[in-house]
């Protein structure tokens, strides 16, 4: 592999321009049309399948670390990013077998086992929901592979990202309860049945038919359009839209929505 | 002030036992009878009031740092411990103004600019809810002070801790719609009102007057014991229990209460 003298300074300096010791990871969800997608990652110098991540600049705060990683890794920009959780466990990277011919050969750098790449690592999860239809994911130099994976047909992840996309899951699905979502996941005018199949999708079961967006509309988050969608003989749902800035009070504050 | 060997150790060579660049901080919420109140530490080193915490040794969970943290500080052992965020603003702790000699005084150790206590650190952040009545703080040998304050009559906090403290409490107060609570903050049999006070105090805020209860009861969560209490003439309300087995599988799979 040709590597860059960026790459190379990054695998031997990097610990300079970045806090050691110290990294982050994202569960990006996409939605798109009653589909839960997850973005992966293949990363240039190690084997299978993990979240995008990386490490965190001295500057920076960790929400902007995080966008500026997902970024890189993917092209995907302004997305709304969430901690969910950080990981810790003592085992969760395991360079025990280091082999450094291995790295050497695969990056043209040579670390040495005392790297600071391969040192404990703390990783701090966050997490998105995107339109999956809108965000055509590209690697960057450091990553080999980028794409969407249907939700229930994952590739077994590296390290502990398994428990990592669990927790993420978990985290969103309760935090659906509290904050509002859908505007960049639904179109400007959608029916009432749009954000049902939303909200069954995300939180992966069925809901009581009505349940979740009448409570939007008591909460003043939807309006209902005069205008309605023609989807056929005696079919002509009414469309709505988001009241924008209640959607964004709403988010700032927090909701109690179930 | 006397050093022992062991924190002047830990200053100097605590690197190489624990993680660096990371810490934890814990928010230990105590609740008894309506009253909701915050456990603070005045580290032996420092100014100021915060929130007790530390760091993590390289062998360590995270959520086992953080309850020897919490057990060294405080004294408080086997506490119910949640993440609720993880803090790396870069200006969050600010050594520009350090005064070697100022430290040396305090310490006994002469610590150096570039020691690794002083260098960026990103802390984790975990909440904690206890009865208060029961857990008698008392500080180790890196803390000069240890008391529970009420939570609406703080003092200032060091650093970022003021933020760490409305994260904490927004994080509670949201999980408690999805988690049980109670099992230690109330007596093993309670009233119908007892718990409603309980969640009243939590969340801050005056709910409708048997909501939360009935939800737990419809949720199998909350026994009706065969026993009334007698409190006076006419007034002799039934006593509940919590059913230990439905609680520890709701604590695990989480519910939607509210």
């Amino acid at each position: 592999m040709d590597t860059s003298d960026e790459v190379q300074d990054f695998l031997l300096n990097g610990y300079k321009y970045y806090i050691p010791h110290v990294s982050l990871d994202c569960a990006i969800f996409g939605y798109h049309e009653r589909q839960l997608k997850l973005l992966l990652i293949k990363r240039a110098f190690l084997d299978g399948w993990n979240l995008p991540g990386g490490y965190i600049k001295r500057t920076e705060k960790l929400v902007e670390a995080a966008e500026r990683n997902v970024r890189e890794r993917t092209g995907i920009d302004n997305l709304f990013l969430q901690q969910f959780k950080t990981f810790g466990d003592p085992t969760r990277l395991n360079f025990d077998d280091y082999d450094e011919e291995k790295w050497f050969e695969a990056t043209g750098v040579r670390i040495k086992r005392d790297n600071w790449l391969l040192d404990q690592t703390v990783s701090i999860g966050f997490y998105s929901i995107t339109d999956f239809s809108q965000s055509v994911p590209h690697p960057d130099l450091m990553s080999e592979a980028c794409a969407w994976f249907d939700l229930d047909r994952l590739p077994k992840l590296e390290y502990d990202h398994d428990e990592m996309v669990r927790e993420a899951l978990h985290t969103m699905r309760i935090q659906l309860y509290h904050y509002p979502i859908g505007i960049s996941l639904l179109p400007e005018k959608f029916t009432l049945s749009e954000i049902h199949s939303l909200y069954e999708t995300l939180l992966g079961k069925k809901l009581d038919v009505s349940n979740f967006p009448k409570k939007l509309i008591s909460m003043g988050l939807l309006k209902k359009l005069d205008e309605k969608r023609n989807i056929g003989a005696h079919r002509s749902p009414h469309l709505y839209t988001f009241d924008k800035a209640r959607y964004e009070d709403a988010l700032k504050e927090g909701l109690v929505l179930s």
